[in-house]
């Protein structure tokens, strides 16, 4: 699939989702890629002692499944990513699995689409919440 | 430095910043990390011709160097990140050098710091804009 | 999509495919986490004046794109890999576009799947040609 | 050693092998490589309760030491791998050690060498098997 949807083929409702276990490498090769080197992700020994008891990944991490859910799925390869508000609500921990899903809720002028984002864990509780704006491709 | 500054030792107007030349193995380490396969960041192919004459970066990629600023200098270690509102304005390409810079633009309730986010590229041009929204550490 | 398709859905001339451009940084990767540090992948100084004029990627790199499209997309998740006939025609060197095509050539015993299995680069020529034997998931 | 055994100095029965205790991480730098993102491989909750009881390398990956084998030690460096064989008999999960091994079991006119080819685990159990198929160095 080299095109996504374009806003024709979008309605209100559509879901689309991906899940994967969040590994230790994922967090330390996110470390690498963008220099965030907080102890809270990747020293054991300070964090095992504080507020979540461990290492922590960084919240934007998780943050880029929604990203390839939308750049993948809905709506897909062509799509323009406008804009992203995120709300980080709980930690992901070494191991989690999360599931990142978009839900489209709002189609705008005939030419943005808005999705509600999430991303919720093993357990069902949600650590990600926001809104993504994108445009489509052009059919 | 392993715990960050308190909201005592937070004043509007503070700034921090961190610049990073975007690599093409950057990009392809978070491709893997996230899933996000989308041929605009992988194909050089099918980009070549496309609306960016070229593979370009995910837009959630530079983001994270936001996340290394707030984590690790303003307000640094120990902060809880609890939003981020992103606008994605300009495409990153590979080889493009980003700075990421955040500036404190309030405090709310002697608690949560309001930070502007940009992510600017070599040639001045804003790439990402944004505002993020953080529990800096207890003194 | 978290499960593939059942051998009921599938028919011979099926046909799926991913592209994906091979980084430098792939390369790399792969000698590390196979350990094949073979002077052709990682030496350019030993390559430039060798049969290939470069450094080229492992060829059994490649070939797991080939398992990517049979494991993703065609049967898909639920797969099991049975076995997989490789020959490599041409050499994959950085930067080349590599396009993994498989196709359904045989259904035995209402059972088991064969697929021919081609990678071939950006100007048409076939790099990796083979055969694969895939179980699909059950329906 | 940046020149293998040319045919001259191959006989049947040589043999070379090399072992990896295989990593979370190989296998999620392999899934980020390939862009193959069966939950199979990186989704310990939907894996746990399937057919392997939790998440299973890449059939490929190991298939990787094979190559390493064969480019870096038995023909070694300069050799051209012409073709590879693989059945895929067993999964191989993370913390396996694979111990792959070849075998000279044919010279074709004095000028391609076949070897049998095996990837084992642990516990003595087969879990790849196939015909590797080499063009050695020049003397």
């Amino acid at each position: 699939m080299l095109i996504g949807r374009s806003i024709e083929n979008i309605k209100i409702g559509d879901k689309a989702s991906i899940a994967r276990t969040i590994s230790e490498s994922d967090i330390y090769l996110y470390a690498g890629i963008t220099g965030d080197m907080n102890p809270a992700h990747i020293n054991e020994e300070t964090s095992k002692n504080g507020l979540f008891k461990g290492r922590i990944a960084h919240g934007m991490l998780p943050a880029g499944l929604i990203s390839a859910v939308l750049g993948n799925y809905l709506p897909g390869p062509g799509s323009i990513y406008l804009g992203q508000e995120l709300k980080f609500v709980a930690p992901v921990r070494i191991g989690d699995t999360i599931t990142a899903e978009v839900e489209v809720i709002n189609l705008i002028k005939n030419k943005i689409v808005k999705l509600k984002t999430s991303c919720i864990n093993q357990n069902g509780d949600m650590v990600i919440e926001g809104i993504a704006t994108i445009l489509p491709p052009k059919k």
